[in-house]
């Protein structure tokens, strides 16, 4: 990890407590809603929720569907019974195949691989074109379909969640990292939608340190990220360097370096600064609210 | 309405369908979609996408469920063949029965309710408080199952349009309007959502004014504005006054003149401001993105 980015997990965790607490006291809230993936990102913010609030008042949700690995549903399960916060697991493979998410050639092609137990690998590079590809948009309609149908599943997550919160007055916390909200590595109006992301100001580097710190099971944590999406691919395949490098970049181009700079500061090359650059810049539309027009004459 | 926001409507014309035929050329896409309800404020987008853009390269989705009137499915169709822009029905009902939409007490008081043709009626008075309840939240577990069992809906047709969007490269539009906006008539990550908001910085009574230069069918023009949602209930009910008086008032406000002077001008007493003012404030949150930490010592 670099250097820099390192936090005093101890002050961290306090810190994002007290925020957690008074967010859901300032909204007469009567607890917190997060879906629990298995990863390290939820299993962070519940860890945190946990801290911040009776155990009681935290639900996780853990909402697997056709595709997801069944050791992701363990994993969040164990997490879950070890902060004893009450969760629930609800199948949305049902309200997914009723909006047709399973029958596209996308759908079909994953099915496939699943069933081959990842014997399917993507050639390198593969990955991280079509994550450039995914954010530009337009790549041809099979790959295109691919996109939907990924995004699909964290949509409905959300429409999941924040029903839950509406029926029993909880706030839905968004489990989106730094690291991701500024690569364009989520789902717009999937898991970067929420009342409040208790983590999104921390890279994700960081996030493992935290996670480190608040004793998430080893089997979280050892854990190579991963979307849980196809063949297998972990994120720092799609993402095209691993997350301590990219972690770096990112903090450099924060402090606003010159490419050179950037990439002597991060220990990588100016092509990886400049994918980097390219990511940010076509990402940029994800964190965008809708365009609109300037009310003519009226304020 | 209100003089001073009368608009120039071949102007406004001209300005929205350059500002929608930039953004889709902008993002380099193939078109654009929207949902087609059979109200006024999606039947104004459409017209003005379908001069924008070759009408074929408008799409419309209609997603009726099991509550939505037969009457707004036809004059949404009446108004794509119309505009000879390309339309699919798609009933959303399985996947919200999927979701265990239906499964609620709620869900069986709306379906009696349309049982009954309207026969069920909401005091006076009790549509505007159930407003005011929405927006604040933690009015008691039925009133609540009954709110997130109206914004799932939107939610699930915010799903449907994101991924017709993703697997065509077309952009999607949202079609709130600038007095929902406003007043926090509208479901969060539902119909407030999309790549951009054509008709957002204007207020519903400059929609209406444009939909009849627009030369929208009568029967969409002279429907009373509803959400389709319970016992025939109207928009203005609910809002608990005109949409000629609300918006006289949001436009005094965003003036910034003192409440007195709002109540003047718009021709209301004080406590119908004092009603719009809470009812900005309490929406405020529906806004906001989701709250985050700033970075600590971290640019």
């Amino acid at each position: 990890m670099y250097a820099e980015l390192a936090i005093d997990c101890a002050r961290e965790t306090d810190r994002i407590a007290a925020f957690i607490s008074d967010f859901v006291a300032r909204r007469g809230a009567d607890g917190i809603v997060l879906g629990l993936s298995g990863g390290i990102d939820s299993a962070v913010v519940a860890s945190l929720s946990a801290r911040a609030l009776p155990p009681e008042r935290v639900t996780a949700l853990l909402l697997p569907e056709r595709d997801s690995s069944p050791e992701s549903v363990e994993d969040a399960k164990l997490l879950a019974e070890q902060l004893r916060i009450p969760y629930q697991v609800r199948d949305i493979a049902p309200a997914l195949e009723a909006l047709g998410c399973y029958r596209t050639r996308a759908s079909g092609i994953v099915r496939l691989q699943r069933l081959a137990r990842g014997a399917v690998r993507l050639l390198p590079g593969a990955a991280r074109k079509g994550y450039l590809a995914s954010l530009r948009g337009g790549a041809g309609r099979e790959f295109q379909e691919f996109v939907a149908f990924y995004r699909m599943k964290h949509r409905v997550r959300l429409v999941a969640l924040c029903r839950e919160a509406e029926e029993r007055n909880l706030v839905v916390a968004s489990c989106a990292n730094r690291t991701e909200f500024e690569t364009g590595f989520f789902v717009r109006y999937g898991d970067d939608s929420g009342d409040l992301a208790p983590i999104r100001h921390l890279y994700k580097t960081q996030i493992f340190e935290l996670g480190s710190h608040l004793r998430i099971p080893e089997t979280i944590l050892n854990k190579e990220p991963s979307p849980d999406l196809f063949a297998r691919i972990k994120d720092e395949e799609i993402l095209g360097m691993t997350y301590a490098r990219l972690d770096g970049v990112l903090f450099a181009v924060a402090r606003g370096l010159s490419d050179d700079r950037i990439a002597l500061e991060a220990g990588v090359d100016e092509p990886a600064v400049r994918y980097v650059q390219e990511i940010l810049r076509l990402s940029q539309t994800l964190r965008d609210p809708p365009a609109s027009l300037p009310s003519r004459k009226f304020p």
